[in-house]
């Protein structure tokens, strides 16, 4: 039975670590015959060129019948305020994570052995460091009503969101916390903010409830300027962090850079089904695309969940992450992860050298 | 003339380290003649506890008196879940903001030079940071409305709050941030999350506004999820950061954890005229209360603040300043800044060293 995985690049070094990524799962496919069908899509930035929509309904039916999804990156100061609102790259990635549900953010932030002088922490801080971030992404205020801009009485022009939240979001992230949690370091930290907003009361509520489904995971809350600070000062306290659109954005970018794996770290976008969006956890770095520098192995790793989370092919993500490590043993490394006595390699060598070891 | 300073101790830490910057500022009135005259109430858990409401109508009326306010800390477990939302010990000052329209809140981030190797990050990313985040402080989702719990159609409860800036509160933070940058490195950095929120489309359209004002003073933008990367990276490149209430609360956090000196962080809350509330920028720490071990440095740079922007008396307010950094010198350190070679200092001690180095 194939499997149908599409493939978009997106915008700014998109198409060349895009481009890595597929040979790996290319290689992996034949070496392990998972008989993948790879398909090619627009989203983004170039979507909107080609389209005149960033989610095109060409990419929506494709994205529709999709297994999984494989995604570079989106945006760039070429389209920066040319556009409506709704025609921006970003609203198409925003487009279609509504589109397919895709609820639930899982961002890990690993410091790789071979890289933990990279991270601006002191060493003994991140060495070993394991943290999963599990990010609700298609609620909160990202997606909220009312909102906009509108005029009062005296004349004066007001922004407005709306943070919002139900019951039933809630617990459906939970439960992809305290899984996850329950196959790792059995304990979630749920971060909010309950002391100032009356939508985090109810998500503490409902965290507590589906905890007694999971006894033996541990449930601790931190308010989400204290778990900055945490990410800082102590991050290998954490096992799994469950929190809401927009501190999961803030938080998991933090965490994701004090690694100083950034150039490493993959994520998926799941919904209740086993369709997958996976992306590096980076963003489209325009100022070195088209160079052939970019580092290509978060959307290798991406590609990895992939194939565990929505192929059910552990063993072939199992081979892929290996390789990748095995590279890194070798010493080969891109310029935002070089250092001294380490072999400097461009995007297309790195991928070669990740199909050749695996 | 006499002045009016109301000091209030607050809950945990609260009493001993507003004891050692009341002595400060006593003695530092006494030296510079400064007329000051003190008066004392109750804000937090333990004003709950004496009043039954966390800001008492006794407190509200020596504040709206007051010149300037100096503040110990609030909060801690005795009062979680025991009372109503609005009678916690955090809704006191949630009030006493409101009530005084504090709505400037400055958070300087600070390395001192001598506890540079206090901080989580490498040393060279942090050595001489000096960062000035103005973070609003009555506004945005902390007070917006509707908000609430209520039940959907349905039969599931939902949670909501409202986040919501008009031009005139963005105008008037932006100003204070740009006067500040003025007199530091004259760059504004204005943190929003303006690819996602129309609120934030607005701040960032009135940051524009304001700058016109400025031409000497350089305007950037960032999105909330890189200035938190940012700030772990390279914190350096911050001179003035302004944001609305949640992200400040968030980044101020974040960035006085990365100095390694948040037990000397003051912070300030200003309204249009002159007055002011002072407090440290560190929490109330129920874990060591009540030992004598706390560290009072932020409490009393904190009085150091409350005399340069609330008594004008900006002389004795370096002379307090230069105190701290002598005692410093002296190696004098509390247990939360000891390293080796130091001398290990009580509360009491540290605050009647920086007395005598007056
Ligand atoms: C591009 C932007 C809309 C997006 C977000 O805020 O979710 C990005 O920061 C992310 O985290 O994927
Ligand atoms: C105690 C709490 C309500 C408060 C806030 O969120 O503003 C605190 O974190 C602060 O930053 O002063």
């Amino acid at each position: 039975m194939s499997k149908n995985v599409l493939i978009m690049e997106g915008d700014g070094i998109g198409p060349e670590i895009i481009a890595e990524a597929r040979k790996v799962l290319e290689a992996v496919n034949e070496k392990d015959g998972l008989g993948l069908n790879f398909v090619e899509g627009m989203l983004g930035g170039r979507a909107y060129d080609a389209y005149g929509h960033p989610y095109p309904e060409e990419t929506r039916e494709k994205a529709r019948a999709a297994d999984a999804i494989l995604f570079g990156s989106v945006g760039g100061p070429q389209w920066d305020g040319k556009t409506e609102r709704h025609l921006r790259p970003e609203a198409g990635l925003l487009d279609i994570r509504a589109d397919l549900d895709l609820f639930a953010n899982l961002r890990p932030a690993i410091t790789f052995k071979q890289l933990a002088d990279a991270s601006p922490l002191k060493p003994e801080l991140v060495a070993g460091l394991d943290i999963l971030i599990v990010r609700e992404l298609t609620g909160g205020i990202y997606f909220g009503g009312p909102r906009g801009i509108r005029t009062l009485e005296n004349g004066e022009r007001q922004g407005y969101n709306t943070d919002v939240y139900s019951e039933s979001e809630i617990r459906r992230i939970g439960k992809v916390a305290f899984d996850s949690a329950q196959k790792r370091g059995k304990r979630v930290c749920s971060v909010d903010k309950a002391n100032v907003m009356e939508v985090s009361v109810l998500w503490r509520e409902v965290m507590e409830e589906v905890a007694k489904d999971y006894p033996d995971v541990e449930l601790s809350h931190m308010y989400v300027d204290n778990a900055a600070m945490q990410l800082v000062v102590n991050p290998k306290q954490f096992d799994v962090i469950v929190t809401g659109n927009l501190f999961g954005d803030i938080l998991s970018d933090e965490a994701s850079m004090l690694t100083g794996s950034i150039g490493m770290l993959p994520s998926a976008s799941l919904n209740e089904g086993s369709q997958g969006f996976y992306e590096p956890s980076h963003g489209s770095a325009p100022d070195i695309a088209g160079q052939g520098i970019a580092n290509p192995l978060a959307t290798i790793m991406s590609a990895a969940m992939l194939l565990r989370y929505s192929l059910a092919a552990g063993d072939s993500a199992d081979s892929v992450e290996a390789a990748v490590s095995n590279v890194l043993d070798q010493g080969l490394r891109t310029g935002d992860i070089m250092s001294a006595g380490m072999t400097k390699v461009s995007t297309s060598e790195m991928g070669d050298a990740v199909v050749k070891a695996l």
